[in-house]
């Protein structure tokens, strides 16, 4: 009885575990797609070396940090390499969670961060800041003693990669002809239905993620999980649909894909806390908050977020969980409860952006001194996908019936030019 | 005891939700690859927001015409917001499904509908058009009383957004430029990958829009409708496959995807009543009536259904529905049952084919009231990715090597455009 | 009690088929990313046939020579169309299996293969082939009966499908141009981000792949098998990345993207034997050897391998299915337990490659007596979507404002063609 129950468990868990995972493959679309095509391949290898290495950092460091018996209420302190751990299954759910926070910044840093040091910044968001922030909220820490309460990571994984994401993009500065005096231009992604695929697949992802959470297939408490991450992605992309229609007179495509994540970001601290009216709400204002928040960043602070990613992350991710405080059911503001768990919320955000912006400007510091952060302007200007990896993402000229533009060396091609084959090289089409 | 056997069922019907919402990513891109590249973000804008006013909608108003106490078994009364509903996992998996009837309209009017007109379809079809439907079959109502079988939904869901979608592709009429005089016009999709890649996510989604229609982990029905669903597709797409070949001398690759989805739809209403061969014959069947289909409507009827939902859904729909009548194995007229279920099967298709048509041209009537149908053929010519949203979906400028045909403003261009900030805008690649 | 055990079983069963199907779009994807856009169709065409086919014939024919009982240990006798088989679940997950062991060929052949050479190639792959080295290992046959120890199938679906893969790519020569005279010229893939997809959507798939070959929802045994599913697909990458940076001085993107598949590749033998060290070892490894491997077989034996499946498959499926004689936790040679294991497992290996080669290169022969194995040099210069599906899978002019190079007949125009209609046929964008 006892183990036919632990193997359901483990089915959800382990379901969630890969729709996380699979949300990888949404942000490497939603980051092509958003970007150019001439950063495309550096873009799509940022994405698979953080979900790799994420997972083999926290296996090795990460889950010991975040759910080893705690030191002080601050950091796990046992279980490196899981020494001791039992539940794998956990640690499978978990490593995913820890990779999918690192990515967040690689679309910020979208187009001319350079790859060594975005490695080993994402070696330090998943084997240290993420897994101490985690270790605060899931692992028993100080945060979870007073009563903060982050259901699935509003805060711990949205909000932690956004502000390294801010950090990071504000220090590596804006891309190449994206200010020129007063003026703001703009860089249009290079296909949008990759970034819708991503989107979609990001949603799909996160029912696995909030769904998940609940770590156990307990069937009051995951339907409604489930219903609320539905409903809040679903207001997400009305509001956005809506404001930009009723704001610029027309429903913006790239602000409305963005509006089903800001919903998203939004109900993932209260998904288990929050009814199908407030899973709504939240989403709805989801979706507005973060469209302003990316035209402030964009306009104002000049931050350059290719993306959108830490208005969608951070600034939802805020918002969501804050709206703890107002919706939740047994004591939100709006429900009788008072002002403590919005007092609460409050704590935790602030505690978390001090630690997460100040750990990343440490570490970014330090890979300053050993590698540039940023490419030269004119690898920019060329791409990196050409500067990084000496090749390109696209070559169609098969499409264009053979102009002759397309000129790409793929696997083989690179092997031979370095090996001991004195063959002339040619590329066909 | 039980509890662990409802966790179990949870579990299964979540997960069936989830792939069920998924196949919205299917239709995306389906319905994008299979259209012009100048009309794809109002494509994917048309899918996003029916999956999002669809599941509001249907939490709000659907559901309880659908499964609320039946009023003379015409329509639910009770359960508006799920007011006193208690398996909220079975509104999730639902909702989707409700969602998925309206988006089949989407293809079939894609091009040239109004975007604030579709918007108004949308609502119409998740809030009343298909829950009423759903409740004749599935909620208690009068088709379910007199013994008509959709398991799943080939005539409930298929149909019911086929029958919308031929009224409403009727009404609005053909895309410019697609009947000249007797000549009759070919206008390509843009990207046939994404099409593909659509048509396996859709398949995919179908083991959950089928599988999860048990309701329960039932071990020993579950699996055979699996199969079924297995087979029924592949012989779609063998069929298809084959009789492109031997009709006009080449494996046709458009229809031989669709023909993936005419099995799909064609399974859909018998999956738990008929054999593995049944299931294959019914496949079979679907892809040969299906391709005709398509030709007769495009040539003689002279509807243009840009990707072919019509004859996918709706043909398809009405051959699987009749065919339980032929193969159910306890009563069907090919194991010596008669012929009356195919009887009521018939009556079934009738009534819904009636109820479709009718409350769909009564909607487009009243909406045309409002707002234009259809786009001015000046937006038409544009694109709707222009002239709707100011956009468009691919840059590939840099793929070309910097050749200065891609312009597209992002959302941070339109922000600023219409903000505070007075400065110039350009658009940089 | 036993019901509700079953249930779960069930569902993770389908859960794992279900996965393994959707491998399918992943190979789809990878394989008409990393070829050229003429032949794209073709490509998509022959995925979809593959799964299609395979199933109806392992239906048909596969699963009774895989599973039935068995003569002599070669082959099973029993259970064609399912007769007498009662575990239909188990049935729908060896189908995707099947399908997938087939669909490895498809990438190897690309962009040269008649078509209906294929065709009969896979029906003799889904039939036959496969169905026999599985019967020898999974089936109960001798493999099995030495203690051959093959989990998930890196020798029985892998290998098999590349040496299948490389006796036909052998047979029909390299693409026109890839060699002249000493000199090895590239051919670019077309579009890398749908290969990164497909890279993503194959590594979710395995986890179906490796978890669902429990057959059961064990909680003690599942999660390992994910984790280590997980960390040597990372380790792959990781390792190919590092590995052409220190090479080559650059992160090759494309052949880094095959590291993940040759590391999940590796793992599939021993994911349920070997600890989580153990995997990332096997998936370090699995990413260098494939790298040299590919090297070598372009450059040296000069087989022409678009999508690198046979190196990937081929290669890291020996490697993985020898390392469970190194590192299997209870006999492996580096815990202990000397070398008979590991002897065992390259009897296997080498059993496989025998007749996997011998049976294929019969099967090819007998092909080309009835069909050319391959297109005229005609067909293959303009492009097997023309040529064979007289069509072509882009059409992006309005993308590029208009220019008149897009010219495709999708599936209406065809239709016509040859149908009664005398209509005159134009193409507009």
């Amino acid at each position: 009885m006892e183990a036919v129950q632990s193997s359901v468990d483990m089915i959800w868990v382990m379901l969630g575990a890969m729709l996380v995972f699979f949300m990888h493959a949404g942000f490497a679309m939603v980051e092509s797609g958003f970007t150019r095509s001439k950063n495309t391949l550096n873009i799509l290898m940022k994405n698979m070396i953080t979900v790799s290495l994420g997972s083999i950092l926290y296996f090795i460091v990460g889950y010991a940090l975040m759910f080893g018996p705690s030191s002080f209420g601050l950091i796990g302190t046992q279980g490196f390499a899981l020494t001791g751990v039992e539940d794998i299954g956990f640690f499978v759910f978990q490593a995913v969670f820890a990779a999918t926070c690192a990515t967040i910044i690689s679309g910020a840093v979208a187009e001319r961060m350079n790859l060594s040091a975005y490695i080993l910044l994402t070696i330090a968001m998943t084997a240290v800041i993420y897994p101490v922030v985690g270790h605060w909220v899931w692992g028993g820490g100080w945060l979870s003693q007073i009563g903060f309460i982050d259901f699935a990571g509003s805060t711990v994984v949205h909000l932690t990669g956004a502000v390294a994401a801010f950090i990071a993009a504000w220090k590596i500065g804006p891309r190449i002809g994206k200010y020129s005096g007063k003026s703001v231009n703009t860089i249009p992604g290079h296909s949008l239905p990759l970034g819708a695929l991503g989107v979609f697949i990001l949603w799909l992802g996160w029912f696995g993620f909030n769904g998940g959470s609940t770590l156990a297939a307990d069937p009051t408490l995951v339907p409604p999980v489930i219903a609320n991450t539905l409903l809040a992605a679903s207001a997400g992309i009305i509001a956005t649909a809506g404001y930009t229609r009723f704001r610029y007179g027309r429903i913006d495509a790239s602000l409305t894909m963005n509006g089903a994540l800001a919903g998203l970001v939004g109900i993932t601290a209260g998904a288990a806390n929050v009814s199908f009216f407030g899973a709504m709400m939240i989403g709805l204002l989801a979706g507005v908050i973060m469209t302003e928040a990316i035209r402030l960043l964009d306009s104002k602070i000049r931050v350059d977020d290719p993306v959108g990613a830490i208005s969608v992350h951070g600034i939802a991710g805020i918002w969501g969980t804050l709206a703890v405080g107002l919706f939740d059911t047994t004591n939100g503001l709006f429900y009788g409860g008072g002002t403590e768990i919005l007092g609460l919320q409050a704590v935790g955000v602030l505690a978390v952006i001090a630690w997460a912006s100040l750990s990343t400007g440490i570490v970014l510091f330090a890979i300053g001194r050993i590698v540039p952060l940023r490419v030269t302007a004119e690898d920019e200007e060329a791409g990196l996908d050409f500067s990084e990896h000496g090749s390109q993402a696209y070559s169609m000229q098969d499409v264009l019936h053979g102009s002759p533009f397309g000129r790409n060396d793929s696997f083989a091609q690179r092997l031979n030019q370095l090996g001991e084959e004195p063959s002339p090289q040619k590329t066909i089409s």
